[in-house]
């Protein structure tokens, strides 16, 4: 069973690293997928958004991630198990909440903070090496769910908020949601705003008072100029080809975007 | 059968991560390698180089390299089969033509654009996890090239062509092929061109108008001294003992590179 | 058995997976624990703590770390077994001294400069790839350390010499020895020192000027503030809740940091 890792920690440090050596210690066999470490600091949705994404695409397995401001105060670290099979685990702060609605919901849940898989001592600051990644290992070898921790009532988990887009007449008003390294910006609004604002593949637009063009990908516009494109994540998104958006635009997370039909 | 993967999509984000997850869905027992994914954005021409390099070092498998300006465009994806039985797997865009000249040749290419093992729907912006990823794993698992798209005449592929360094005199002007995170310049010189110059171990140089010296290795010159050397694919190289020489010297790739007997 | 990996390479290049291409083909079963490939560049005494810190996580196997200013010189290439079975590969400048005294004490050391399992020519300038990954893969896949060197005698091996804090009343003078991404910055002092100094939880101190806390975790203090507490390696460390202590203190590895109770 493989193990999926999505961490604020980086690769500067031996943080990652060090996680791998608890899972190959407990899980011999287990295949440990890194899909980032690169997270931006204590970023929770971001965090929850890459985990969301990237889930699919991941074989059916524990999933960790950690993104977790809170370490070492009551917060709980909990593992949850979808409709799908998938388990989660990571800080109970809303990290893991877009991810099991992905997987069909949550279906059940344990606190792990004192899992009998632990490594103990626990340190106060580093639950990815002292309990997120042996329960995870723990799990991916085999062991029952039930085992790992205390059950948590399903309702009792913390949940993601996500801002709201909204359309008024001819404007959509969304929310950079993520931005890539390329400085890409994907953002909360979808095909079907789109199609509500009757935006087609070469229509005209206008992004935050700038000219772009609804196309199908980078090189369908000059180099240097602003697209709305659909991103790989089924996401309405900008990016200006060979270029940064968000740096050009001054776009950051949470930044409200708006798009209307010129 | 292993996996190797060459991309410029860094590491920030889950792209990487999310090939690893496709991969690992349908070639389970598949090992991944990653060979870089700091290919600067777009420099179809540092992938290229990146792979000829590494392709000696790597057990014999499927070698994917992804530096994709073009992508969602009518260029070509494409699987090459050479004559050491390597695949190599990319856009037809010569991020894959240097390494197949360094494995024998191409023998057999097909198209793979339209793969019937890739993942539908095919975004237009993310080939490296819904075209290259997945029919790699499967080829990788056993399937056979000839199943995972249509022919190509490999006289059709795109080749990449290198500038030509020159010697005049007691002069030899090359270019920057390569400048690694240390500041190393990788030089379209080898041994040869050395010897032509007469140049041996010792010898007094004048590099784009800086003393040199020719020697072995970054510690047989004072640290912040310039050396010439030749590096470990086996080019003319220029490194400063401790330093960056590219930024000290203002070299960017493809610069041009004047070395002269003193 | 496991291989793991320290190294200076960073993960720009493609320096670390021609290095897990050697090993993939010289030991097709081993799995490979990527540690760290942030040490500081040339920074050995870094490579040589992050070595220490990780290895009690790791599963037994073979550890690799190479951080080698003096690469292609005279220095050695060594392997090392340990009291408690682990094999320790690196350049002989003190970068594994710290980690043999961790494991057990050193038991027995071959010279690997002209290993029989090195691949040739060996490069002058990457040993990694040459020397380092070579050996330890064949060891890694069942080869005997006698078999990859000539015996070297333990006295002779390089040891690094670490600072030394000194208590002097109510004050603590010890060094920052690691910095790790965030701008923790990780002390030569420990559990001992602050009971020495009779300073427990809550208790405020002035730490090189400044006013901190005594704490379990980042977020027992208010976002900004300076905190002092046992980070998960068992150091005493200072780091700033939400902040970067390294940069906003002004300190680097080795700078010296005095802890008093106020």
């Amino acid at each position: 069973m493989i193990v999926s890792l999505i961490t604020d920690y980086g690769l500067a440090d031996e943080f990652v690293g060090v996680c791998h050596g608890v899972i190959a210690d407990a899980a011999p066999n287990a295949r440990v997928i890194d899909v980032t470490h690169g997270i931006r600091r204590h970023d929770v949705r971001h965090g929850a958004l890459a985990l969301r994404n990237a889930l699919p695409y991941l074989p059916v397995g524990v999933h960790v991630a950690v993104v977790d401001p809170q370490v070492g105060t009551e917060r709980r670290a909990v593992a949850v198990r979808c409709a799908d099979e998938r388990i989660l685990i990571g800080p109970d702060n809303g990290v893991l909440s877009l991810a099991w609605e992905r997987a069909g919901g949550a279906q059940e849940a344990v606190e792990i903070t004192r899992s009998p898989f632990r490594l103990e001592p626990v340190s106060a600051t580093f639950h990815g090496r002292d309990v997120f990644a042996p329960v995870a290992a723990r799990i991916a070898a085999g062991e029952h769910l039930r085992e790992a921790g205390e059950p948590v009532d399903l309702d009792q988990l913390a949940v993601l908020e996500l801002p709201q887009p909204q359309i008024a007449g001819a404007v959509a008003a969304g929310h950079a949601l993520l931005v890539d390294g390329y400085g890409n910006v994907s953002l909360d609004l979808t095909h079907e705003h789109m199609l509500a604002l009757d935006l087609t593949l070469g229509a005209r637009v206008d992004v935050n008072g700038r000219d772009a063009t609804v196309v199908q990908t980078f090189a369908d516009v000059g180099s240097g100029e602003l697209l709305v494109y659909e991103d790989a994540w089924g996401a309405v998104a900008l990016a200006i080809n060979r270029g940064d958006a968000a740096a050009e635009l001054g776009i950051e997370p949470d930044a409200e975007v708006r798009i209307a039909r010129r």
